[in-house]
């Protein structure tokens, strides 16, 4: 192959998700790396985190591309002796550069909440939950339908097939018994869109805590309103990385430019088992 | 009984539960009811919601010690077309007083992680984790031993046992295997003291999200740390609710008064069930 | 009667209401009460206060409709050991509901100060001193005319003559003798308006204090400018009352609804007499 | 009488009245002037006002002393087409320097409640309603007991005696039979002093507001509390005049310089009549 | 000469500066003095200090118009114990107004950045830096072109002869024998603008502290930049002076009025004199 | 030599310069590099730039110390194709590491403006213009006299002579043949300790810009007060270099280690050369 410089990629990267689009207390982009050096191998991951760059050094990749920022909030160091001054010391000296596509990968049509909706088997139109202003075809979310009612429970078992595993699957709150076809979807910590779903039967997200699921359902019960389904935050945001991995090298390939992709395998999810006391 | 008026009751929970101990933002007290009406039969449960005034209409209770408040952030309206208002009106038109005590419940020695810490059987001294400034044997969370070491398999099992069933049960993130025997521990939320708990083998607590969750799992693989174990919120901080009605009763008795009391067994985890792809 | 649900009513005066006209900082709508209950007697008062309670009480009221909210700011509590909250306990317990139109009724056409210009003598067309910025008809205050010029001391009588009587009546600043006739009103506590009002000849309002009382003299003396009245807050609202009684009972008679609807004799004002040395 | 410099007068106005004690958002001291001039005559007044420069310029004084600052807030111009810059071109051209002592005399003591009290007829021993937190002897307000008890309707008309006359005199709020005793007055806008005064049977002062009039009376209505007096906010803060001159006059003879003093005979008060409809 | 009220020199002078065009945080207008009055000799200068205060009294100026504010932040005192309220005092005794136009100067067209492109060679049209956004042909600083390329060093020199001298003259960063054509200039403190000046080959301005010069130099030898040439603040607002007062006589001239104006002599620039070591 | 790891360089760095003096807004510390690996050279600078770092590379050195931060404010990305991001890059390919001592070593005693004292010819006692409340024999700036009066002229010769020589050496505000004794220094930017060195004969210090040096001369000239000399920030900072490599080395020595330390010799003072028109 050819060698392809970053500046190339990062150009087609951002055709798709364009920075713009971020949120303006985001942090997207190139994180470290030159873009005048050249790239052929690019692995594609939620979290940049140790793993991964073990991943990416055996693999010998070029060019991470990560869903998380690994400073979401600016530092002033980048010292060996924390765990994300590490990182950037092991990928600089083994010449990998490192990019970020977050929010406006959330954003962006098609996005994370897309992929996330087709893997838990939503087959129809999809909108989104929070349209970007500036484009109403964007947004935060997806809102589609199943292709026919299925009960609570048999669309969250449906929903755990989809998903890559985790140690712990995923929670249901409402009665399992339940019928149900309109499905929100947020891929990621979705609680800021709670509002949101109200006209969904389910609406399955990450990170939910207590209090906002516990006066989620207080009022759905009172007022009718949609069940809960909390996924791990790294299983709903994996499905975007083959997704993205396929819109690059696509794009890239339109412009007769061929690189070698891979989606990681590896579960930054960050609990490893369970426990439960007997009935 | 010869009735005791509510402002009784009230004298005695806050000779426990400072209301003056409280964090800033927190809104600690009697929330509904008279302190003139007299009191006999007290429930006392975690969330001040539609179930558990069930609980207390159909027991007759004449007073709800809560956990969480109801309005944390002040509301403007006490409406009966929403949830908390329609509570409202049916705990004054039964004549029932709610009354919260929460982070002054947190501090209090003993407090609402004293309890957590005996339930997942820890026996010694504990210690606060962030100890309050102008009384350092108050504090939130606690930190202790266990009277041997365990791996963490079997402590995340021994914590299951010893807290009240919900759908899902624990999370544990680090490696099943490992020996641990210093315990920290938080009722409820205990994000904010993730950086408290370093020296431990294990932090138990509530609502932990990716991020906080995957930094501290990060950090601790590189630098060395703690295990994780995620609990419901509900299920960390009912172990409190027998030790608060205990502490009252018996306050009471010494003053001569005799009352009633009863622990919601009312599960108000959002969590009904759970779902999981096969291996 | 057929009994009408409360629900109807605030649509009705909603519709001449908007909640959305109101400023932000405002808190208007049901404050307790259950919408799905019938409503057959309505109470108009400008505060929601004890004196109030009582007449709605006695004379079996469903509904009392307030322009000054209960609670502007956040309550945490409506415990019955406050002011406020006893008369939440003492409305839920004789099924009263309370709604208030506060702001949204002060900037209505026709709104509070429309109905305070015709209580003082004004004959001919009104515009806002402060127009509503999407809706220029609607806004802040009124101006308009006299139907002929009086002095300053003669317009202060005949305003004191339409406005409810209070224990203290108008105070007037500048000179009694001055010919007046373009007049600028506003129901409340009006200095926030005091720099819109420097074309008319006199400026009425309430709840006018030394130093805003004191500069709007001193520039006007300086550079010409119009004298003031300041009246009792309660009194420059009441006349509200009636107009929005019959504006409510006419609406809802055009969709076939009778209501009985009354307006409160209560003087809400706090000042119950005035001392005076000799001359 | 051989001239004194300004900065002689100021330093002894200083030693009574501390600039340090005044409120961080207060702008006390020298306004205009030259501290290095002569000065023998001085006239106090309570508002830097068009009339008191008038007087001042008739008199022939060389220095005005106010209560209220000309510029609380900071200004960029004294331009002589506003009333405040043509108030300060009117006395640099007339050489008569203008100094304020404000929130520094408000906690003096003596200072201007204890003028206050006095003027209203307390004869005892005086306490700052809230004491300043360097110095309790200092402080904000005063309460102190009538020689005996008085109706409200009584001890308001001997108030009324007391202070300087304005068209509108006091306004009560109260049951006018109540006997008094022990009274709270603070000059000037007390509302911020309402919580203070509650273990007193009348709290006196000026610029008191419809909403915390009407929710202090129905506070005090529901749990026991003080009656109200209204009073000019000029009213109040006069009774110092006469305190300061004399303080600086004998201060400045026990340094063997004398001095020239006068009061202000000018009403600032806004109101300049009343009206009232007939019973 | 007819005497000409103040008040229309204003007039004229904010037909070409408009006050509405000022920043938000700038002040400007007439800081002292009475638009009534007239004024017949008017003296500009950069900075309201004491040694132009002496040539206006010498001169009998009755009005300084300066580009500073003498108070950009506001005052609450002009006593005559400062130098800004000593100079108040001598421009009221002695009858001379004072009048500001600064940011609205900046931005005009043609405004202060245009008279410092003359004065440093440019010749052809020129365009803001920053333009307005409400009208773009208005704006801060300008750029323009050189008739020919010059070395640095070479329009270092240029611009040093065009400006009025300081005993410091210019400092120069970059490489002197590099070509130079297109040059962005900015009167007065500069550093806000770096951003906008990357496509010209040299940026002049004033103010330049360490920090924002060696990163724009930085920056700029990275990745290509203009070099920096920083002049006296004074210096670089000086070539406004004599335009001011030529806009002003003509666009009087045209109403008919005669005025004489004086562009100040003094310099206000604060060093007087330079120390260097032998090479 | 026995290599020594960069922890050991460090700790003794943080023995002389303890971060905890470091102000709130700062970022002192390690940049980038591995505390695990060894050092021998360690190379001595002001600014973090691209000079400074050819320089590193040439001498083959393991360390830079410096006074600047190279982000003082957090960054999110360190990307090759930003100055300061290849500059990262450089010295991690390079196994260079970054370390800052900024206003950690302002504060230290002897600190920056000690150095600087004795730089420019002070001998003896200094103390510090601001002391740390916490211990008053630190502090920001110095203040100490001459060994006897000269002339500021003279006295600015001798500075320039004492401190590296820049392209525009120093700039000198007052009377050139004022005799001066008292010299007060700041090294870096002055401004904000311009009040304290008000009963000095000079103030020398860097960054002056035209209105806080007008202002400061214009009070000063009213009031009595001291000289303004101006020099380079670099210029003002270079003689801690040695000084703070010589403290090092005597430091490890103490503990029997041997480093090699050398000063910068690269001039990072932005400006190259200047210009001056003919008197």
């Amino acid at each position: 192959m050819f060698p392809t410089p970053l500046s190339v990629i990062i150009a087609e990267l951002e055709s798709t998700y364009d920075p713009a689009w971020a949120e303006s207390w985001d942090a997207v982009g190139l994180v470290c790396g030159n873009p005048a050096e050249p790239v052929s191998k690019i692995l594609f991951a939620v979290d940049p985190v140790a793993g991964v760059a073990d991943e990416a050094v055996a693999w010998g990749a070029d060019l991470i591309v990560t869903h998380h920022p690994l400073y979401l909030r600016g530092t002033t160091t980048v010292a060996a002796d924390t765990a994300k001054g590490a990182l950037i010391h092991r990928l600089i000296k083994n010449d990998i550069a490192l990019y970020t596509a977050h929010t406006n990968a959330d954003v962006a049509n098609p996005g994370v909440s897309d992929a996330l909706a087709r893997a838990v088997g939503l087959t129809g139109a999809l909108s989104p939950l929070r349209p970007s202003p500036d484009d109403p075809s964007r947004g935060l979310g997806r809102v589609g339908e199943l292709a026919e009612p299925l009960t609570l429970q048999d669309f969250a078992a449906q929903a755990a097939r989809g998903l890559p595993r985790t140690a712990w699957g995923l929670r249901v709150a409402g009665d399992p018994a339940r019928l149900v076809r309109t499905i929100a979807v947020s891929g990621g910590a979705g609680d800021s869109l709670l509002g949101t779903a109200r006209a969904a039967d389910v609406f399955l997200t990450a990170d939910l805590r207590h209090h906002p699921a516990s006066e989620f359902m207080q009022t759905g019960a009172f007022a009718g309103g949609p069940a809960l389904i909390d996924a791990a935050h790294w299983a709903t945001e994996w499905p975007w990385l083959p997704q993205a991995a396929r819109l690059l090298a696509s794009g890239l390939a339109a412009k007769g430019i061929t690189v070698e992709t891979r989606v990681s395998q590896t579960v930054t999810d960050a609990w490893t088992t369970t426990a439960q006391c007997e009935d």
